[in-house]
């Protein structure tokens, strides 16, 4: 290992939240050298530093920054730190929303206990999502004991949260009748907790109301639907209360354990996909000038340059 | 090409709609023998018939269906032969919404000049997305000449549906206020044409007030919002006249280029992916084992089993 990066782990260790930033940009490059540097001090991590990993999910304006920016100071005022962290897979076009301002979180932002990471801008799912699990383990090594996952619920995205989070919030809010709210079934079914958001005085009934048709969804087992106002500070007690109750019927271990195991997956298949790619552009060019030329197919391209492949790399 | 496959092509070629769902099963086959079946069958497809490609996306609730059932019967009234085919990459949790209830497009289900094929279950992006695209090269050589690919416009599915198709619909719906109906600012403003669906008599200052806030939010050079109501069969003349205006502009031969491209480079990344994975399941399994038992880390197994891969095959 450099003695640089043996500096910056060290710093980050000791919880210095600059080298806690510079650590997770290395992470999060797509430069094969700073790829090595993150390994290298990823490998170093200790491994008895456990962090409890919380998702917050939910649609475009449902309040998510606002409801961690309130979860977090309740949770920071219990002693805790907490380190937020955003995964937006879909932002390649639009080139990020979330986080991309950390004014959004005012109270996060200036609080001492806590770290905001604003997300990583555009990219692809699986490079973006491994970077946070990555950015996750680097934020525990550097003390925070809870991690909160911010990422926008709809889409492919949520795939990738049931596999980066011990816990998982689908936040709501109140709304007139009983859509979904843009949200696939699925991904409703799979929260371990729901939560509507803008429980504010003025919306009281209303967010009773969506409480209720939601309260018809939810699978046996699962506990009641919650009511927060983040504006007001209100329902974070019984939150956090429920949070707890679920998580002490969890196997975090295991938990944790597939964590490990799905990112391994993830990163491997990326990586090596990477190096044949890198090894055969004057194929993949080849190919790309054949199809465009109509010399070949779409078919017969995938056939020759499979036969290729595999020949040369002994597959 | 064995008989039963040639067979196969000459049905499918004449028109036969049992050939081409049959067909169309094969490229969405995991089955290597079926896939090999389906490459084998798409490689001697004919070049010269040439289909546009429509794509339609829009929140959950927006009323793509509908919308879609009433496009595909004005356009075969047209006299155009109409293929609907669904993609769905984030159904893998609750097992497909989308076509899944093939009654929902009662028009067009019972329309001898249209094929509605119902969205395929589960399953992840790129191998969805592909046998999407290869089920639209099928259908054009089934003599469909318009293909419309309906699809949820929400996170990762939209990267996919602009390398889908020619042109790119995105619908909305009515609403109070001026939200973004759960829809990224990037989908909205990579639409070549915005409609507001349910344009009802009894929802028609709604549907007014929706489109004049979506008209802020255009490009220049993007034709302005319009109104439909499937329901009604109101707004299609106008629809139909602003597309091909737009198609007019556009360069649809490179178009097609890049998506032969496009979905080649996707294929092969997803086949040569596979193989190696199948060719070192010990190798992997070794390694999660290693994971689980606390024997390497999470760094350290990426790096030893890439060191084991680049020697074995000569990266």
């Amino acid at each position: 290992m450099e003695e640089s990066t043996r500096a910056l782990l060290d710093s980050l260790l000791a919880g210095d939240r600059l080298a806690l930033s510079r650590a997770i940009t290395l992470v999060e490059s797509s430069n094969p050298s700073a790829h090595d540097e993150a390994q290298a001090l990823i490998s170093q991590l200790p491994t008895d530093r456990k962090a409890l990993h919380l998702a917050v999910t939910g649609a475009p304006g449902v309040g998510k920054s606002t409801f961690i920016d309130a979860l977090g100071t309740y949770l920071t005022r219990l002693q805790h730190k907490v380190a937020v962290l955003a995964v937006d897979p879909s932002s390649g076009l639009s080139h990020g929303s979330i986080l991309g301002d950390k004014t959004r979180m005012v109270r996060l932002g200036r609080d001492k206990n806590a770290y905001v990471r604003p997300s990583p801008t555009g990219g692809l799912l699986g490079g973006i999502a491994a970077a946070t699990y990555e950015a996750a383990l680097l934020c525990e090594a550097a003390g925070y004991d809870i991690i909160i996952i911010e990422t926008v619920g709809v889409g492919q995205s949520e795939v990738a949260v049931r596999h980066l989070a011990d816990f998982f919030i689908l936040l709501l809010q109140p709304a007139a009748g009983d859509d979904l709210q843009g949200l696939k079934m699925g991904i409703v079914e799979e929260a371990d907790l729901l939560v509507v958001n803008k429980w504010d005085t003025h919306l009281l009934k209303e967010a009773e109301k969506t409480k209720a048709v939601y309260q018809l969804t939810r699978p046996e087992g699962k506990p009641e639907v919650l009511l927060v106002s983040s504006l007001e500070d209100r329902g974070f007690d019984q939150l956090w209360k429920t949070v707890n109750l679920q998580l002490e019927a969890m196997d975090l271990h295991e938990k944790r354990s597939h964590r490990q195991v799905f990112w391994f997956m993830e990163s491997t298949r990326r990586l090596i996909l990477r190096r044949i790619i890198e090894e055969n552009t004057s194929l993949f060019r080849q190919m790309e000038e054949d199809l465009r030329s109509g010399k070949r197919n779409y078919a017969n391209a995938i056939d020759e340059t499979m036969k290729v492949l595999c020949q040369r790399h002994h597959l």
